[in-house]
């Protein structure tokens, strides 16, 4: 008997039934060599944001244990469909929801965190000989309530299944052929990489690259689980993620991402005292709005101003609370812009190189693009810039650190 | 603290979100008056028929357990939009599959029984004061398999839960305003009745009027369940149904149905000995075709003929099972008619009152319509007709018997 296999098959790749019978000859075709299989899918297509949009309908403020009962239903109907096609072409295949397979989690709705996942229906069934299909980004809590993990929750319910069943790789089947040094559509010369650190990835996915959800890959990470992100309609390799090996030194620069949809909020003359940022990004955190990037300088007056980005969709919320927050600490106003981008470089070897950042800041300046605040981790640089450079930005730093097509 | 009543909304009462919103503002306006509420939901409008759709375009023979992982997905969705409809109206609701409040069935996958209810979850949830908001026609097995109940299995859920939690009423919603004397389609005369009984709308239902499942009407009678038929659209009694009351019996015919969806098949010349209807019968069921009229006569040659009807959608398959099955018992062959109807008359009054058989068949002979199988029980007589006669032969009934508006 050979080993297990996790695949997931994403939105794109089921969008209708034709799809569903492709992924199903290639699920088949694995199992002809000889694998045990898991296959996690995801809802078909929209079907997620169609359903979204029927609770829109209904409420502006749907109950977020409700909406979880709604859109755990798009699984739910990509299960039994894949199955029924896997029957039709002569195979064993049985499909359960996560309550049905025991991915218990918190009862944190919407977003709800894996605690445990009970793998012995599914190894019963594995032993049978049968292909096991698993319905993504949903799972249940000890009281029986349904819940959702939250964007891109199928790529987490694979890792963790990957992990709880031993699987010997977990892969990511999308509509890209793999990971990129920078979006193709803005950088026409990018190039796919064959393989990337969890480090990497984990920036790029937290930055833009929409490829998979963070939180898979820093479980996968955290198991050691390699994950292989290919296209569910070529069949080629795609890029294999997994920890750092010795051939990755060689690149400096693994990518460059870029994100358009965050907004970015200032503080003025915030009173310089131990305590003050606490209390404002404490008041933000209570409303469950993730901040990205802080940026707060030197202060040489007793005040000081603090920025930093929040998702788009969250900048009104975060704005009442910023509002609210700067008031109690006697700050001078708030500000906000929603014109901006934010352009990152990525790559392992930045810990051993220098000269990056500068490389980088004078890619954008040679193109009269001025950079408004900056950040840095150990693997990364972000530079927020006016959105309608941001393609420009892109193409120049991909140019600059030489990762196009050779 | 008031009793509890059970309503329960078909598809036709929630086919869009405006319809949804109504049914909350029903649901709140009892809630208002004091009532404990258990609110079980069918999928919105045609989504059933869709899902099913989708299985056939995977498929032809898609596999029964995968069907009822695809179809339950419908009353999921619903379950949870209405929850948030009462929720917008300032009320506490909460919505459960079938799995979550613990409707055991048994494995019959498509068709399945209910076992037992476990009522604990609700009791809960009513006692803490909220609406609670059940997904119809699902189940679950022991062995966690999500299960349908079979069409219109909605109303068997209400029923069920109506007997599990000791409800006062049950009132099923629809988009008719009771039930009538016949269908108003047909005989434009037709009257709605204020009262019937179990008994009487048994035979309606199986009848082919599709007002209620023919099972909830069986559970209802066992164990003595009120239940109240009536429009989601208008504020108006409908038909209550219950057991037979002393008034009832001035009423000697209380119905006349017609079914257009069935086939009669016949069997010549089977050897008239005992054992060989029970031989091509087993045959039959254990394909899990329905069978409805049975006629056999005397045999006066050592061999008769064997005539009964199926559903429309079952005759391939009873075809095949009868034509194997009769050359096993020797018969001489098998002919079958798609075009026919079945037309019949219903009362708890025909068991005192004789002669009613004779009226029916009058009224059938001075429209000059044949009559070509015929088959009573104690409340009822049907004719089988050709079907281009049917609406012709419903209205000469239900004159006959002096059924219209008064």
């Amino acid at each position: 008997m050979r080993k297990l296999i996790v695949q997931k098959y994403g939105g794109s790749s089921i969008t209708d039934i034709k799809k569903i019978k492709n992924v199903a000859k290639r699920v088949v075709s694995y199992k002809k060599k000889g694998y045990k299989l898991v296959v996690v899918v995801s809802a078909l297509g929209d079907t997620t944001d169609e359903l979204l949009g029927l609770a829109h309908k209904v409420t502006k403020s749907p109950s977020e244990r409700e909406l979880d009962m709604l859109v755990s239903t798009g699984e739910q109907v990509s299960v039994a469909l894949l199955a029924m096609a896997i029957h039709k072409l002569g195979y064993e295949a049985i499909s359960f929801t996560g309550a049905q397979v025991g991915i218990i989690t918190d009862a944190s709705h919407t977003r709800a965190r894996i605690l445990n996942i009970n793998t012995k229906r599914i190894e019963e069934q594995l032993n049978r000989g049968k292909i096991v299909i698993v319905a993504g980004f949903q799972g249940v809590t000890t009281d029986r309530d349904i819940t959702t993990l939250g964007r891109g929750g199928s790529d987490l319910t694979s890792v963790a299944l990957s992990k709880a069943l031993g699987a010997e790789t977990c892969e990511m089947y999308t509509d890209v052929e793999g990971v990129y040094t920078a979006d193709p559509k803005i950088a026409p010369g990018a190039r796919k990489l064959s393989k990337i650190s969890y480090e990497e990835m984990l920036e790029l996915a937290s930055l833009g690259a929409q490829v998979l959800q963070p939180r898979s890959v820093e479980m996968a990470k955290k198991f050691n689980i390699p994950i292989h992100v290919r296209s569910s309609f070529l069949n080629k390799k795609g890029t294999i993620i997994s920890k750092e090996v010795k051939a990755m030194e060689e690149i400096i620069v693994s990518g460059v991402t870029v994100n358009k949809d965050e907004a970015k909020i200032t503080i003025y003359d915030v009173p310089d005292k131990p305590g003050i940022a606490a209390r404002i990004f404490k008041d933000i955190a209570n409303k469950n709005i993730n901040i990205d990037m802080i940026v707060q300088n030197i202060s040489r007056t007793g005040a000081t101003d603090i920025s930093f980005t929040v998702f788009g969709r969250d900048l009104n919320r975060a704005l009442t609370t910023v509002r609210e927050a700067s008031k109690k600490v006697k700050a001078e106003g708030v500000s906000y812009n929603k014109e901006i981008a934010k352009v990152s470089v990525i790559g392992l070897g930045m810990r051993s190189h220098s000269g990056i950042a500068a490389r980088m800041f004078n890619a954008l300046a040679r193109n009269k693009i001025n950079i408004e605040m900056i950040s840095t981790s150990e693997i990364k640089i972000s530079c927020v810039i006016k959105k309608r450079f941001a393609d420009k930005a892109v193409r120049a730093i991909h140019k600059e650190f030489g990762l196009g097509k050779k």
